[in-house]
């Protein structure tokens, strides 16, 4: 904190043993990382140890150093191995103490939960002298704040929903207050072009620094992240509107939403929004686009059904594919997901039919028809179409190249939808 | 590490903006930390820094005096802000130069995805002089190792898929070779049972330290991770073995599998050992059941096909529902449950037929038929029977109804597969 008491940088420590074993991922951190980011303080670190005195002071006395404000989650409970408050008593060079509003409200919380305190759980009322105490309705461990050589410490439990509504209602007024300015971002998502030739068209705004402009990529899709910091929301976000206009006067025929749009909602939004219905026969990827699909609420209103026609037998009886097509072409062809997509149209009175079949690996593969062949069929009135996918690139993840062929399925649907000639 | 090269200590550094802007939870850190456990490599830390290049390289330095192995993720893209071999190459002062084998390797990998490079992406064939590569089947970015003050750093890209091979392919081997005795883990997976109700049953062990006991929960199902440490994997599984027994023998109706296992893999696992097939119908869960069945390759060998029957006419139609039924009780209801599971079988003519019809939310609800009401119906030759299960409790999560009532539903079905009554 600087002498005026401002709040400009951040870091975040977690604390607990589970997440360095793995058995827990620390959710919270991003969590609170963007609430940080909504106030305006840049966040320069996470950093995450066990529940280990030595290592929780090393880290609370380097992030002293450093950083305006300070917060940290868990190691509030009452068992032996939640020392966060301790921890944050040796850094300050403060005794432990106890806060009798903290013991009262131990007493009220068991109250309310019909059960009856043990002597241990009395520890959650202990903290180092001079602490302001931050109210949990939601359980019995309450945080601490402390100004440390002019870097204040938050403390926060590890459960979720109790440190949200802690940082909610003390924290982040009080942030508010001391931080300059706002920082607000906004995504663009693009698919159809890849993460290099992407940055190439706008290399310059990559390379810039107010706003700034970051890209990153994965299974078939591409983001681009545009952030800018100002003394409002509102200045923040007209520096990010001309660049988001110049980006997407150059990119719009690859861009897909903004923000959390996925692929799926994309394609739930524009049928939702055109009156009109959409059926899946899906073989290869075994049910995953009717569930991302279905991911969104409300999407009865636009999916009338999903068939996942894992056999060629099932092939042939629901979705009518021609048994001559089958034997002809092989349950892997464009012939084959054409005659899917067009059957399962038909079959569920749809206005359109998309449908995937392929080889997902990570056996069944053959030299004609490797792991990674996909095809994709979409039907509509108009009639069918099928576009070849080569996904042998990842033909050691089962994962990727499912994930990839629903990317790509729900692109060609969106860009049929939006009037383009996606294939 | 110490002189005699052995590694016992490591932390990681995740590297990335959107993690400290909150855009990305880091997933990877607690992957590799799950996997070093299970090496017996002691891991003391993660961090997290954005793409900075002096915050990157602080990271580096500060690891360099703690731990033998650092493992860094992300920051090996081709733009400009990937930055991550740069900054090895400062910590460990070594200039930067090409690899023709990395070079070769980014032309390869276009080839296969049938595109072209530019020049941007020959960024990702250099590296600090006298680097080790590692290979990257899966992606453009291969990876570094390099030894810095004692300190090896093995640095991997982002996307979990490939950073996930390239530990298992290169570095694992490795670390197996040069780390001091085992951590080994056994996890018992049980299903239809609370944490405190099996926490009860097993506290002494809960409470014991050779080997340890941890239990955790969710989704429905509870796991309970045995950990023990010697000299070696098979004395460390001797520890293991009497404890695991011990719980099972308490536990074992409620136990589905170890490690790995998941509800649907003992379900895929049953099928296929008694050489029967399922066939399903979902409403509610909208695929996610097929999409989780088929997950596992080979799932056509058992899984025949799968239904989304999200309207009434599709439940009349595919499967066979009377008209009646849905009028007299209604789409979510037992005897409509009974009739899809019972339908979709006769449909496929498969030996069981599985299905779920409910109310997912978060609108659709009513006072009837809350959101979070949900029945699962199963089918084999002795008729059909259906469960209500109350999943009220989490009206506000969507996807939390969808994932129980998936996970419940599949435990159904592997109760009846290994002759239990489950329901």
């Amino acid at each position: 904190m600087r002498d005026d008491g401002h709040i400009n940088s951040a870091e975040i420590i977690a604390i607990g043993t589970e997440m360095l074993l793995g058995d827990l991922v620390d959710t919270n951190s991003a969590w609170l990382s963007q609430r940080l980011a909504m106030l305006g303080v840049s966040l320069y670190r996470h950093t995450t140890v066990g529940d280990n005195r030595a290592r929780i002071v090393a880290a609370m006395r380097e992030a002293t150093s450093r950083s305006d404000l300070v917060l940290t989650t868990g190691g509030l409970g009452p068992t032996s191995d939640d020392i966060t408050n301790e921890c944050l008593g040796e850094v300050a060079g403060r005794k432990m103490v106890e806060y009798p509003e903290a013991r009262k409200h131990v007493d009220e919380m068991f109250r309310r939960f019909g059960r009856k305190p043990t002597p241990s759980n009395y520890k959650q009322a202990l903290f180092p002298e001079g602490t302001e105490l931050i109210p949990n309705p939601r359980g019995t461990a309450m945080g601490a704040m402390l100004e440390v050589e002019g870097t204040l410490f938050a403390t926060f439990p590890g459960v979720p929903v109790e440190m949200r509504g802690m940082f909610e209602e003390t924290v982040e007024p009080l942030v508010r207050e001391r931080s300059d300015g706002s920082i607000i971002s906004r995504t663009l998502w693009f698919s159809g072009i890849g993460e290099s030739a992407l940055a190439e068209q706008v290399q310059e705004f990559l390379d810039a620094s107010d706003p700034t402009v970051a890209p990153l990529a994965g299974q078939g899709k591409v983001r681009l992240r545009i952030t800018a910091r100002a003394a409002t929301p509102e200045e923040a976000a007209g520096k990010i509107e001309p660049v988001a206009d110049e980006i997407l006067s150059r990119l719009g025929d690859y861009f897909f939403g903004e923000d959390n749009e996925t692929l799926e909602s994309a394609v739930g939004r524009l049928l939702r929004e055109k009156g009109v219905t959409l059926a899946l026969a899906e073989s290869c990827t075994g049910g995953l686009l009717a569930k991302r699909l279905t991911d969104a609420p409300g999407s009865s209103a636009y999916f009338v059904e999903g068939l996942i026609t894992y056999s060629n037998e099932a092939k042939e009886r629901l979705v009518n594919v021609p048994h001559e097509t089958l034997v002809e072409h092989g349950t892997v062809s464009g012939p084959v997901a054409e005659a899917m997509a067009e059957g399962v149209r038909k079959a569920a009175g749809s206005d359109y039919g998309l449908s995937v079949t392929g080889v997902a690996g990570p056996d069944g593969g053959t030299e004609d028809k490797p792991v990674g062949l996909v095809f994709v069929g979409l039907a509509d009135a108009e009639g069918a179409r099928a576009e070849r996918l080569d996904l042998t690139a990842w033909a050691k993840s089962r994962e990727a190249i499912r994930e990839r062929s629903a990317n790509r399925a729900f692109d060609i649907l969106r860009q049929r939808l939006e009037g383009k000639e996606g294939f």
